[in-house]
């Protein structure tokens, strides 16, 4: 596992973009330069009160209802992995995305830019794979686009969904909500997604036999939701994996939090392909599992829901919430060291979404 | 002008696409091969009763309220033009999808695709134009995403933009209650904004000063809802133009539709554009421009409202709905002899939105 020694004021206060740097692919990895770019370009635009929660999905009133409103665009490489498809990937992300807000997942658009010379048949593929995944979720599909580019202008295709969903009355998960003495939850293990991707992208010519966790998690959380109303926040670690997800939830509630690195469970076929990679699996995308932070009087109660749902059965309590140091994620190490995790600095894993 | 000198039976039953085809261009054209891609590929795997009805936006009804949801990715070439950008084309052309629903626009999200090497500085100046189309439309940018992928993979920046709105109770819109006798308004000149596009493409160097007409339509749409309860269907002709929105309209309503060509207003200079270029202004996108189908008795009373509002101060009554040949569109050509006008049946303005 690699260790991150990073300046801990760098950070707090990652070096600002200027109009003359360019856009790199580290700026689509989840990580520090994602950070910036939303910080710089995006945030001082678009700001407003919904955006600026900066959660996983914007939740809006309208007309006295609330609903749930998420967007991903979605550019894997390659478009079939073990696992899971573009299509398939690109209806349970943004599935989860309206469940980490606690939405009842209802509806999804889809578009699609296409590379001229395509073959219809892969699109076929893709287009039945996001039918399944929908029909499996119990969300339709109900407009879209197409758009087509010239050849090496584009990549096979890219799909850019978004949802809507209704958020019950009560419910109100935010990652600006962890508390000091809250527990954090883990769903299951790590890094699956990502070596996955990376196992079976071209040039890379390890065998494993390691598949996609990639699924839509909104009926566990409906189970979670059943099971307690102490549930504070709910994330998907994908992009950036376990360590981005953590950060966030520790800068926005500005708390810290400590986790413990042997409760993490990452696979051992995944362990060693991230090891061969040179990837710290605290760093790699998930697409099937979540991170919560729960009150502790209710963190036993929602891990056996957990337990009890096939998406959810080798969850566990992997960490708390602190305050001693405001944003800051820390780990006891398997060596029984204490490190900090910091958001990733660069790109570890371009386009695993 | 063109002739389009096309059999009828194609446009009613054109060549199904198999699984050894592959994408071109013209699948992204807005014409005849977009239809079959819709028919043959989407719409047998999607299918579902919101969806399957075709228009611009879905409407929803969620909790007893009635939202208008769409979706749309931009590709545009180039990203800057006469008269707007990829930025204000992509609120655009998503405010006027829900107000072609006959919504009020509320919330859009924003999903971008960013090749690596893109300038910091050119990202800026189309977020810039986002906010600023977007706080001129009253609609706030609540939830986003950015992906980065490799030179070479994209095109610089690709913008997915997604909408909701919401239906004023009694507001029904759609290209399937066009009836005979009803009346065709069009909200002013055709094909400013392809051939503004086309002008300032790469290689074309004629000079011109013609000008996008890219703009939002909400309160043009506003002012006619409030001038009659009589509006059956509106559409904004934008890829494949106007010839395909009232292709669609009379395929969709299972009507034929008749125009005037004199009554199409078009200028001088895109007329000029469109001869040197080879393009038929009726298959030219417009951004900033609707279609409406009346009922005869309120034709005169919406008119007068479109043109008492600066972006339909050039309306005109171009036609007539009738019931000869359902799904079929002719014209009157400033000759006095007739003509089918047909969906585009390739690819004649690849990337203009």
């Amino acid at each position: 596992m690699l260790e991150t020694l990073i300046d801990p004021a760098s950070f707090i206060c990652p070096t600002p973009l200027t109009v003359r740097d360019k856009i790199v692919l580290g700026h689509g990895s989840g990580g520090h330069l994602s950070a910036n770019l939303l910080r710089d370009v995006f945030l001082p635009l678009f700001s407003n009160p919904v955006l600026d929660r900066l959660d996983d999905q914007a939740i809006l009133d309208i007309g006295g209802m609330r609903l749930a409103f998420t967007t991903d665009s979605f550019v894997v490489k390659p478009l079939f992995f073990p696992g899971g498809d573009i299509g398939s990937l690109a209806v349970h992300g943004t599935v989860n995305d309206l469940a980490m807000g606690g939405a009842t997942p209802l509806f999804l658009s889809a578009a699609f830019i296409i590379e001229e010379g395509f073959p219809i048949e892969m699109l076929q593929r893709v287009a039945a794979s996001m039918s399944a995944a929908a029909a499996a979720a119990c969300v339709s599909i109900v407009t879209g686009d197409t758009k087509v580019v010239e050849r090496g202008k584009g990549d096979g295709v890219f799909i850019s969904t978004t949802g809507i969903g209704v958020v019950a009355p009560g419910v109100r998960l935010s990652a600006n909500q962890a508390r000091p003495g809250d527990v954090v939850i883990l769903s299951g293990s790590i890094g699956d997604h990502g070596t996955a991707i990376m196992a079976s992208r071209e040039g890379l010519e390890f065998e494993t036999t390691i598949v996609s966790d990639s699924a839509a998690l909104h009926v566990l959380v409906a189970d979670m939701l059943a099971a307690s109303d102490q549930l504070r926040c709910l994330r998907d670690p994908t992009r950036g994996g376990l360590s981005s997800t953590l950060n966030e939830i520790a800068q926005q509630s500005k708390v810290s939090i400590a986790i413990e690195e042997k409760k993490i469970v990452v696979h051992d076929e995944v362990r060693g392909a991230c090891e061969l990679l040179g990837l710290d699996p605290l760093y790699v995308a998930n697409e099937g599992k979540l991170v919560a932070i729960v009150a502790p009087e209710d963190a036993d109660k929602v891990l056996a829901a957990m337990r009890r749902n096939p998406l959810g059965e080798e969850s566990s309590i992997i960490g708390v919430v602190g305050q001693t140091h405001p944003g800051m994620v820390t780990m006891r190490t398997a060596f029984g060291s204490s490190r900090i995790v910091d958001l990733l600095p660069g790109d570890q894993l371009p386009r695993i979404c």
